[in-house]
């Protein structure tokens, strides 16, 4: 299946390697590819270059939100959540139109300093925005509530044994998003309902950065015993 | 031990049940116990009037918010969130100082309709909210991430193999909390910090909510993979 992957940080990189890898073809969006390509110095968090990471998965393509987007027969939020709407617009209403869109982001503010707190909660979400400003995309809110190398590789963690929720209006789409859930080894899928349901996963971060801060590691996640 | 339980709802009732069955003395508290005395009627959930559970249950004394405060060597908010500053109040700052004030509220806002939203989140929080208005109690917040069957009984749920939350400013306070929720049966309790972690605990009620909805049964809890 095609794929487009909107933003190149740790999120975008890790689904489109797993994706590539699982035989996909996949192109990332970047607002502007050569500047992307230009960066020589680690991110701020400390990781390589795009340029790096792209020498070691030269499978996948690279080309501005939009090209990523109408490449993608999928196309997946993957970009920080305070510009997803603006990178989102880039890609353009057309590209999206029709296409299963998985929102795996999330609306953090670290404006106000740490820990981040949301843009948007309580009585909306970004999962929501985004449906409304894209009518005729198929929204599905999913794989936001972890750490990027467990959302395509949950069974490095307690062998796979917990849980990803599932959010939208669509209910074929929904079924394609859970097909490539398992594709990724998922087999606890909680399927919440409509994409309201954003607002409670999302309200789920406050809680994960500050376990985040108290185990001191990245890799864990919620299982829910039912 | 001796213990003052504000409210007398269902959330109440159980953990001044739980109480007086592991031995301690327990008086609950509400705005005017000859009122609560005299329902005849079942509350808005079908729950039987506070008089019949009060003949099972003689042992667990029932005064005003103040006397069940006063009563307490630890007193546990209970009440509904909407209404626990004010309950609070009637306890008494006073009755209140020095002890330990679990607070197992959430914030819940019914008038919007169903599902409910949060009166406060996201850069505040309940728990912090009444650790400023009483600053001599030593606020801990807990246990209000899941049904109050499971509050006192974890075991009756995936063998008690999932996980409670603590949050607070007072370091002892919160080991006298971890006490007493090892002796209701719990084993995976994680301190998340201080009192403003309880944002990020309040917050996972929308989620919590909706899964109530999805698994159309409240027995069902988070457990912390890690």
């Amino acid at each position: 299946m095609r794929f487009g992957i909107l933003g190149t940080g740790v999120v975008g990189k890790t689904i489109a390697a797993r994706l590539a890898g699982l035989g996909h073809e996949v192109m990332i969006g970047t607002r502007d590819p050569e500047e992307t390509m230009s960066r020589t110095e680690p991110d701020r968090y400390g990781n390589p270059p795009f340029s790096a990471w792209h020498e070691e998965h030269p499978k996948v393509g690279l080309g501005t939100f939009a090209e990523a987007a109408a490449h993608g027969e999928t196309v997946v939020n993957a970009t920080a959540g305070a510009v997803s709407l603006e990178a989102l617009e880039q890609a353009g209403g057309d590209n999206l139109s029709g296409k299963v869109l998985m929102d795996i982001s999330n609306p953090l503010d670290f404006s106000r300093g740490m820990p981040p707190t949301l843009l948007v909660s309580n009585t909306d979400s970004l999962g929501e925005q985004i449906q409304r400003r894209f009518p005729e995309a198929k929204v599905v809110k999913t794989l936001h509530t972890m750490n990027a190398q467990l959302m395509v590789d949950p069974a490095q963690l307690g062998g796979g044994d917990h849980t990803v929720f599932v959010g939208g209006d669509d209910a074929e789409a929904k079924a394609t998003v859970k097909d490539l859930l398992r594709s990724f080894g998922w087999s606890d899928i909680i399927d919440l309902g409509d994409i309201t349901t954003a607002r409670g996963t999302e309200m789920m971060l406050p809680v994960w950065v500050r376990l985040f801060g108290a185990l001191q590691k990245p890799l864990f996640n919620f299982k829910l015993v039912r």
